[in-house]
């Protein structure tokens, strides 16, 4: 097995360039000081998140393959929240020297697959040595001419509704710290995500006022979108299905459980919605500060969610 | 002191955000599922660079300013030897939960200055817990309707050029290993590079057919521009000024210290090449595929300059 060390920091970028398909937004990819991206609305939607081993995935718990589809697709899922279209990702790479060639080929090949559901290309990155595996993923995207769907537009008298699975990620993460083998799909969805990526353009036809991808748990994530437009969400458990797979902490999961990035918005009371979504809730006047930022059944909620650094 | 860990994940984001200024091409900065940056030639530069503490700095030699001016600073060069204008950075920071608040601060506080020298703003990021301290910086540009300086422009007949510091880093670098506490100006220097910004704009104004920003040494940097534009470069040391103050080994680390982030070009043998450029060699036909793949005084060069794997 070749291991990175022996390949030098230039032979890995190159043999890892060669494995990425072209991508029609990736006007200049790897091999220069910066890649060159189209960005045809004049502007361009950008985010970045960091995954590190021990805390986002565990080498023991999930491939290459899973872990590269994974940090792919956690960026991609933000861009779509803005109502934009993914058209690149940059992947900076920290990983210690004794990895070997072909895990990180796989990792790539996650990452290029990912890409792959939302024609998006991987323009470029970086490698560095480190104790530990980190990847920074930044997500690019064009807005074909439209507004940006943020979390600020929310309005008394919307519905707040979701597409994509709840609770599933969490649910299997529990599995995998009890030392379950089981139900399959529960830990494949903690190892890699599937996010709905057309959800982004049905929202916004739909009339979406405000959008976001689930990643902090459902409560934490309306309580984001109650903050930031200055409303007071109400969500009532009796209209949140709760898939019998997720076990008897169920409702917990799909309440505060993050990671599936499926998209959470909010929509006029007519919005037509297909039974893709998923109407959990409603927009009111007036804010919440305790907790969530959210009411659920009638009662402020209390924290919920992932917070990475308190308990 | 404030630790983060108290602050938590978005009491910290929070507080990182209101210390950051307004930049003109930040339509939509941090706060929601992605940032918008103008793009107002419908392509994006974009770059991205990871530092991590041991390897790229240490937190007993640097300042969290430093750091942040270092971190910022390579990664605006990257985009400026494209030869397109910084608009934005992403930041994402990898943290141990016990890092103070302050420090934290202060590392964006060099971010937010460093940018300011290029007109760029902090447009958004991530902040996440680990055991070392990693920064995952990715900057994007805008190339104002012109074509990008890439690294495979070369011609035979043209001459190599640089501006900037040489050197300065990899002495200073050298000087912290022995323990050593001057000279202030190397150690400065290793702590956090210069770049000339205005070399990009003024390298296309000159006609500059390649260029690129020195990170990983002139022999190495020039290797990747000969190799990119198939063209041999021949380096004539007796014109590559050596300062003093570099010491006894001054040659090596002009030829082979990266990190300085200087700008490295070829151009036309009849481009007016002002004072701020130092003509050291020229480009020819054939290649030279040892070593650096550039000819020094005569001789392929070895190897050089750096590689983050390989000794």
């Amino acid at each position: 097995m070749t291991g990175i060390s022996e390949l030098g920091e230039f032979g890995l970028i190159g043999r890892l360039a060669a494995r990425l398909p072209a991508a029609p937004a990736v006007l200049l990819g790897p091999g220069d000081d910066a890649a060159l991206v189209a960005a045809p609305d004049g502007r361009v939607a950008a985010t970045t998140d960091l995954l590190v081993e021990g805390r986002h995935f565990r080498r023991d718990w999930s491939g290459p393959y899973d872990i590269g589809r994974k940090a792919a697709a956690q960026n991609l899922a933000d861009v779509v929240a803005m109502g934009a279209r993914p058209t690149a990702l940059l992947v900076g790479l920290a990983l210690p020297p004794a990895t070997g060639t072909a895990w990180v080929e796989r990792l790539y090949d996650g990452l290029a697959d990912e890409c792959a559901e939302t024609g998006a290309g991987v323009a470029g990155g970086d490698v560095v040595a480190a104790s530990e595996v980190t990847l920074a993923v930044t997500a690019l995207g064009d807005l074909g001419g439209a507004q940006p769907l943020t979390r600020s537009g929310a309005r008394p008298g919307d519905v707040l509704a979701y597409r994509g699975r709840l609770g599933f990620s969490s649910a299997g993460l529990d599995l995998f710290r009890a030392g379950a083998d089981g139900p399959a799909e529960l830990l494949d969805a903690h190892r890699r995500p599937r996010p709905p990526y057309a959800a982004g353009a049905e929202a916004r036809a739909l009339g979406a006022t405000a959008l976001l991808d689930v990643s902090d748990g459902l409560l934490q994530d309306a309580g984001h979108i109650a903050a930031a437009s200055g409303v007071r969400i109400e969500i009532d458990t009796a209209r949140v299905p709760v898939p019998a797979v997720l076990g008897p902490d169920g409702l917990r999961h799909v309440l505060t459980g993050g990671e599936d990035h499926g998209f959470a918005g909010t929509f006029p009371p007519d919005a037509p919605l297909p039974p893709s979504w998923t109407v959990v809730g409603t927009v009111a006047a007036g804010t919440v500060t305790q907790g969530t930022g959210v009411v659920v059944d009638g009662r402020p909620a209390g924290p919920g969610g992932w917070d990475h650094f308190s308990s």
